[in-house]
């Protein structure tokens, strides 16, 4: 690696309201003019100086597969390009990223698709993709403490869900202290077990989210606690990993659809801030196009996509099966209007019937899709369907964690027992008395149906 | 790849009553002779012939980090030392293996190891490490049905854990009919959601699981279903791999110890098949100790291990956290008592306080055990303790499964609710009014708490 002083790495305004730049080692969420959302801006001039894009390629082709720290991280691999001057003795790494690309082949065929693929980001650590994003932002926060010149003690967010499950790990792993805030009485043990199995203090406060929101965010005005929430910009740098190594798992060829479930819109930015470093580098010729795909009943972006890219008008979202993008003001919308915009994307939106169907019958071929895949699936469906997509295009989707986090919402659709939900691949089992002629009946009627589907 | 006909591949008796060879294509589950087990049994001269240790590392390692079919999976990478002659198109795979070697040295301070690591084979598609043995199970009944020989039609297994969830995502995913059967009304539909969601066919007779067993094994004698159960040993080769990728991923080192928590003893036997190849085949220099741990409800090979690998004397096994080995008649007994010894082992008996107290203490230190893991991380702890293993011993424990699929463990253990288990890392919540200074007050106590502690 070359000397990480060679790259120019900083925070600027995301609206570009200054030319200023700002140390991603600063402790600082938001544009201190605008108050805007900050990005990480990697300067283009050094890194197309350094290598060209071939040469890009077989530098991270040769850190495929290796597991030399921190290389064998799907995340690390790409350090150049994330954060190139962070010590690697501050990387903390459980080796996210390196999940496997689901060759949904038997999915396609039942939806006419020939070149169908599934990013499986949930079988991780603790099980979403968040992860990816963590590890860099839990790796800053410990180089900013190592560094001392901060007065930083905690890292700490206000999430019931991937969020603080993620944050608690690698806050766990790096020896941090982690202050998990949520509403009192709003959620299960069995929601938080994984922080708590982490050693993250939860504050449970007799408030609502909004209210656990506004607490963690004046706790952490004087900087001594770091908030991880959800428009720190430094999770994005680890987020958008997810899409070079899709480009690096097609051997860098350019698919030709990625659809990625959409909330709060951090994620369909980040894929799009990774693309666009990849195309500035000459390591790709074009832009995948990315569908955003969202639930209808959290849907602000269709809503806005549907009237030319209108003004965000914040909702209020309604209950949905996919309740990590339940959200009806979603912070990044600006990011993913410029990312769908230039990928020459769409938006799509997704019933809550839809999005059961799509889980339940991508299940039937093999996959365990979460409720938040089940919504992509289904935006791919109606894409299909309307010939959007063509049969042979190839498209990814990316899957944002894994189907053991949601037994629920799969034992609900089997049960037949989800609201707006007609659950027509619901598998009850078939009971029996313990008699072998029996037993031996019903599998011949159940291999004599299944033969007459397949006729 | 060499051609197939090179290398010779067949079972054989684990006895050796008799050096017939019999065609892993047949439909066979133990020697016809003497119905003791069988094994799959890799001829070494021609795989001697065909590369020496070095060759083959190369090969392998050329191999390593690649998407190419089917070398991108973690068992198939090996296929030669798996299964030669199976056709490249009848491999359902999902890419399984290639789970992370989690570098534990938090938690390997707190005990006194300098060289710890935790290889997440429950980081896969469908949670467990079922998934290696799965794919080689279900590709082979691929295979058999395509060559159409036979008159299978189907797989079938009884259980309602890990093993019917792995062999539901593959037989789906290769169209093939799977059939589940399990006691009616002892176990939940949460337990069983996955082989429903993947289209399985679960029967749910009114007996208890033996008599599952009983009725599974009538049903499959006719050879028209395929029985999936626990002492097929073609799950064993692929299960072998689990080993040869930790060699792979530590650049060919041997670690010191192998620790793989034990019940039915098929995994710590399919270890050591894997090990013995590589040292056969000059791969490895020496074999690494193995260490079964087993619950100490359920500890027959314990207790064989106590006096001096005594017969087996099957015993009932008392509930355990640990229900994935709770077992009393281990089928693999024989098996593994040639692994113990062949590799120097030893064999360790974790209370149900110990184990559940070694998953919680590697969680807090970031990682997230399920309760098999933590057997193995009580017996680590206990070897740990009394020097058995020497503070900079190299270790690997197998984490069987993950952690997601044991919340009620988590949520019991932090609600001090698991019987014979004193929560000492308890971690409950705190709860507080929404008031900036009482949150501030609290997390100055916690902050000054950990301060204390690190002192």
């Amino acid at each position: 690696m070359p000397s990480a002083s060679v790259f120019e790495t900083y925070f600027r305004c995301f609206r570009r309201c200054t030319s200023e730049r700002f140390s991603v080692y600063e402790v600082l969420y938001r544009c201190p003019h605008c108050r805007g959302l900050l990005e990480v801006h990697h300067a283009r001039p050094p890194l197309k100086a350094c290598r060209s894009g071939a040469a890009w390629k077989a530098l991270l082709d040769a850190r495929n597969g290796t597991h030399r720290k921190p290389y064998g991280s799907g995340v690390w691999r790409y350090r150049e390009w994330i954060m190139p001057d962070l010590a690697t003795r501050n990387i903390v790494s459980f080796y996210e990223g390196n999940t496997n690309v689901f060759e949904a082949d038997r999915f396609g065929r039942r939806i006419g698709l020939s070149d169908l693929w599934i990013k499986t980001c949930g079988n991780s650590h603790t099980g979403s993709f968040k992860d990816l994003g963590m590890t860099v932002l839990v790796s800053v926060v410990k180089q900013i403490m190592a560094q001392g010149h901060t007065n930083v003690q905690a890292v700490a967010c206000a999430s019931s869900g991937d969020t603080s499950a993620s944050l608690a790990a690698y806050a766990a792993a790096a020896d941090i202290p982690a202050i998990i805030f949520l509403p009192r009485g709003k959620t299960s043990r069995a929601q938080l077990i994984q922080p708590i199995a982490n050693g993250a203090h939860v504050v449970a406060l007799d408030t609502d989210f909004d209210g656990c929101m506004r607490i963690v965010r004046a706790l952490t005005e004087d900087q001594s606690i770091y908030l991880a929430n959800s428009m720190n910009s430094l999770r994005v740098e680890g987020q958008k990993t997810v899409g070079m190594e899709i480009l690096q798992q097609f051997a860098w060829e350019v698919p030709d659809w990625i659809i990625v479930p959409s909330g709060n819109l951090g994620n369909v930015s980040a894929v799009y801030q990774g693309f666009r470093l990849l195309l500035d580098l000459d390591v790709i010729p074009r832009m995948p196009r990315l569908v955003a795909a969202q639930a209808e009943r959290a849907n602000p972006l269709f809503r806005s996509y549907q009237r030319r890219f209108a003004a965000l008008e914040p909702l209020d979202a309604q209950e949905t099966s996919a309740s990590a993008i339940q959200i009806g003001n979603p912070v990044s919308f600006d990011k993913a209007v410029a990312a769908i915009q230039g990928s020459q994307g769409l938006v799509a939106s997704v019933s809550e019937n839809q999005l059961a169907h799509a889980a339940a019958l991508s299940d039937s071929t093999g996959f365990y899709a979460c409720p938040h895949t089940g919504v992509a699936l289904g935006a791919l469906m109606q894409l299909a369907a309307d010939q959007t997509i063509a049969p042979d295009d190839r498209v990814v989707v990316l899957s944002t964690a894994h189907g053991l986090k949601f037994t629920q919402f799969k034992v609900d659709y089997h049960a037949q027992s989800l609201p707006q939900v007609e659950s027509r691949l619901a598998n009850p089992p078939t009971e029996l008395p313990p008699s072998l002629a029996d037993v031996r009946d019903a599998v011949q009627r159940i291999l004599n149906r299944r033969a007459r589907a397949a006729a």
